[in-house]
């Protein structure tokens, strides 16, 4: 089952992958299954973005089903990413469908690879900022700190922060900017402007009101307008890459986490088209 | 089990009729379940309003209980419940419980006949516009394509509206007025107030996180607030009939969007009581 | 388990105490499992709140367990909470854990007994000001009836109150003050001020998108941010015991609410110790 | 939504009669949803019975839908009920769709009053039998009791029995036969030949592997073969009055409780069509 | 995430499939996040089978991921499993996860053209055999009529059988052999022993208190065990290919249905490799 | 909440402790919800057995509680439950509560030490026999290896088991008996028969069908009436210590688990009063 009407173009614009990870997760695992609920959920939504006035359908993207990684240990499977968005040919947007959110070393891996002065913008409720956690040092509570060490700190950009330890929070006054809520000065905004940025959403900066299902709900989230109204505008600068991560099918039992997700990858795809 | 306080009136000011109906539904079905599901419902809330600060117990109403449609399709179901709808007397507020949206056909037909003049209010998150879906011209997915057949879509409003195809969205601008959200500009609210109205309320018009139990959800939906507060002004309209539809148990695993649609119900009857 | 990181203190300066307690529920049962859920989700949020910059590792605290209260009467049970609270140590902060409102009873006629101008501040949905329910005094539902024996109505100020019978709303007359929202006029608040408060929460008060997980969920509630705003600032009253009841797991399929109880808990904890 | 097939015949051999009631519930409610849930699960099973090898389609039984007894105390709907059953024409099966057990006691003083020598099959995990229950003569845990004052014990067989106070397995002596089984000896199968029997059937007979979708399951009940295999053989007896009681979807998740009732039904409706 | 250790062998002896696809399934969908849904689930069991004492890490087997069927039509769907099979060599054992029943169709295709005299095996609950379905002849409820039109009825043995029309158990005459249980004659064994076969079995065989997890729950199945030792017994014939179809994650809330449907393929995978 | 009328007795026969610790947890976590799931559920079933034709109301037992465990590692939890278990009298019988398996070896800790001939009689689907697992040696993957290095493997038996390593089932052959039934021989029986013997019972020795709400269900399990037979058989040998463990309420939506496990804690306290 491949994303609302995907379709095997020669030169798509924009490639789906999967990621179907969830090893490390330690509270409430299975957002390894969230792939195949995403796409499954987008067959409930339209093609057709009413704001953004936009069609999938006259938009030239591919959904390369997932990748094998339910065997690999961590440093393994971010690997097998890196390799895989590695792959992706220049100006086609990789979108990555997680899996937990260490899935995102490997796209900025490669994506680092291919662009020197890569900027990351996390949209996110936890810092993930841990130097080691459970005796990892890659695993979903560290994963930002692993991209840290691998784009300076002075170009992260992260929003919606509301958890994680004194020291992790200590730690952000190195990035660039960050916020609890999903919001940029101006200042950032124009800093940001002309950068190949790479874009991590962790569903959990969503309020648990909006998207249950996800290992770890965090309260006082933003909402699922102002997540859409913040992934609208990014059709305005030079994304080279995005993932979707922690959407948890096994905590969502009315569905509704999987329709938004399906929805926010929709709106992802139309408003990157516009770039 | 009739709903919140329901007697057997001799003159009754409003009607509640049940359409346990879902034989359209594609994605997911279970909306057939919630005539039941909101009567039983309604037994945890109270009969008083604090903000209409008026009582269920001062009103006189009835609950008919549901239309035998179990095996009908659904032409034969548009013409049970339009029989029903004509059969209450002129005067007395009819109230569908869905069922599926196409059931409203249904009504329309019925108090069209009674009010050449009749205006439809549509509170829905989908435009339910297609000429045709699945092979079917009556369907959840085109009712309201039929009952622009029947009344002209210049005296339909439509609020809450946020998904369509694209010739869907074309097409509501043939309506008086059609916003995403569930407000109206004075001079629509002027040419509504005289004519007699019929009030379509899927329950999917509101944003998932506060009607999660529903077989489509649409993301960026008015909230419980927002529509309470809409409702409560219905009683300065004429309104001469009522349906709430696409309430799905199955999908409402806490409960609550059955305990809200009841809600609905006591403040849609005691709004309309006032008028 | 014990809540989030309370270790064994020879002085703590909270307690908190369970009391799984839901015999006189009589729609939906459940919340005799909130202590052991809320503990259990605990494990899942940080000991560090960013925005009051406080961790409850620097707090002394101790977690002593649940009363055994299964198979009390409801006299009985509120007589068990009554003697463990007037147990606890002066200047030593009582948190309770519910089970059903009615625990509340108990605290309050331990604290009354040691501070005779003890002011209630109630956040709750419903009024639970009948006189009688069910053939019970002493119920869920007649919970701060049975308080306004003890504490006089001017003493009491109830906030988030949207449901109760006409004559319920009538007797909030006599309270200090009362509101729909979770906010008090700066009149209430210097009145307050100088007085021993205990603070009865019962969580749906929340909008049941924010806390399904209840047994009598209310549609317009207030947001957990409102609430958490609201908590963080009870650290300028005189606060001398907290119970939060009405959390009820099996309706909260995806865990959000039991998520947010523990953290409310916590910030209870953290703006307390500021005062 | 009527029961599968079932059509507005003009001297149907059957009618079944919904009684949505669950007031006396005391732990888990949700049984007055079961009608409802029942008629909507019949669309998922076939009408042809290829062990009886009858079809539905080939039997004239009509659905009256449900009696109106959401708000009735306990000894009003037990009236309802005997009136309604009262109301159908001799050599009509009545079938009640629960619902509580409590409705039992209606249909039997109809039945009585009809049949003085009616004899009473019980199926059920629990006796009911206690003489009163939380402060009431008439429950779904005093129901047997109540109608072992209208039917000597003599004339009540009770099969499936595991659990009741040590004071109601001894009131059981007083049987012409209990078991633990589904089974009767040749001698009380002789002694029920003759006699018209009404079959009360409790969902909670049932092991909860089969039927999870009840108030209180009961470990080391019958399966649904062995079940059905009985019911099979009902049509050897002059059954004159059935109900099926105390399926309660909320605890239903899977749905196939439900299921299984409509299949117990189309069995009772096939193999009654046999005598 | 691919199968319980499936690795990239050279040379497999065996290739799993996901067919992710549940378009025609007309009462509860679900069925096309089976794939994901078994994967994820043989995480939890281990590769070792006590009974056939052998380990799934001796075995070569591949697994392929899914195929892209998800905006197919049900034919495009049927010739797309179809040639996907027809691709893995000869002496390679398909094994196909759905997804709906109709998937057979496609695999039946490809194997007949293989092998021209091969018989098919179905387990299954229904009969499957409407000439049409609800307009369509080609779905869930007509595939084994389908399946006849290219395979000689008398090619087919089918266990397990309990619902359908009376014309579908008609036509049940024509097959080799059917039974309502998961059991053959010796007669029909030595049928089948020298013959290639492909084996269909649809979850629903099972009972529903073992398999919850489907669409369309059907009573008096097979218990696992019983399966599990039918299964076993598989090595012994020239099986060709198998499909496991109909598992619905959406109504198996426990979620053991996956597991069980991960341990059937575990155990068809090892009792194959002894062939 | 205590278990099921157990009340504070001077000299009890037995002792109930919850252990709520599920930290080793690696796929579903949620088993320490049990101590609180079994104790709620105990409140739906009779206290009466009427095949031991015994009362719990005749019995003398206490509940102690819960141990605090929530932040201990493995060890620490084992040592808290060693001493706990340590601390009861000679002649009283420890029943704990669950929790995960790992509990097992405090109470084996603490009995080998009072008992020097102690042998242990598991009931399991998992053999538990791993070195190490996840990096760990002390873990509910390897608890029973960690007994066998206190008490002799030929003072194991152990039944029900059906999943493990080869490696595993090969040390089993050290055990003095095992099977993957719930059965021994007379000579193992006639073996025990002399010795105090502690009985750890992991719920999923049953089959997933009676017993779904546990971590990691595995097929081809014993059913509920298997088991509560041999429980009841237990009155005959001298059992000086009982667990329960690894029942995990998130994975149990009907409640049934939860049930079924208060029915086997009151067997096994009114059987073990037999001895």
């Amino acid at each position: 089952m491949s994303f609302l009407g995907a379709a095997a173009h020669v030169q798509p614009a924009a490639v789906l992958i999967g990621v179907p990870y969830d090893a490390t997760a330690t509270f409430r695992r299975g957002c390894a299954l969230a792939p195949a609920a995403i796409r499954w959920a987008s067959q409930s939504i339209e093609t057709y973005s009413p704001i953004l006035m936009r069609d999938l359908e006259d938009l030239r993207y591919a959904d390369r089903g997932d990748l094998d990684v339910g065997h690999a240990n961590p440093e393994e499977m971010v690997e097998t990413v890196r390799a895989a968005v590695a792959g992706i040919g220049a100006g086609v947007l990789p979108v990555l469908l997680g899996g937990e959110h260490t899935i995102t070393l490997g796209a900025v891996r490669a994506l680092r690879d291919r662009h020197p002065d890569l900027a990351v913008l996390q949209l996110d409720a936890h810092t993930d900022l841990r130097e080691e956690y459970e005796g990892r040092r890659l695993s979903h509570a560290t994963v930002m700190r692993r991209v840290a060490d691998l784009v300076p700190p002075e170009r992260i950009v992260a929003l919606g922060l509301r958890a994680g330890t004194r020291q992790e929070f200590a730690f952000l006054e190195r990035y660039r900017a960050w916020s609890p809520r999903l919001s940029v000065t101006s200042d950032v905004w124009t800093w940001l402007r002309p950068r190949p940025i790479y874009v991590t959403l962790d569903i959990d900066v969503l309020d648990p009101s909006d998207a249950p299902g996800t290992g770890n709900p965090e309260p006082e989230g933003a909402n699922a307008g102002d997540l859409l109204r913040f992934i609208r505008l990014l059709g305005d600068l030079p994304v080279v890459g995005v993932d979707l991560v922690e959407v948890s099918p096994p905590f969502d039992p009315s569905g509704r986490t999987g329709v938004l997700a399906a929805m926010v990858i929709r709106e992802i795809l139309l408003a990157a088209r516009g770039s």
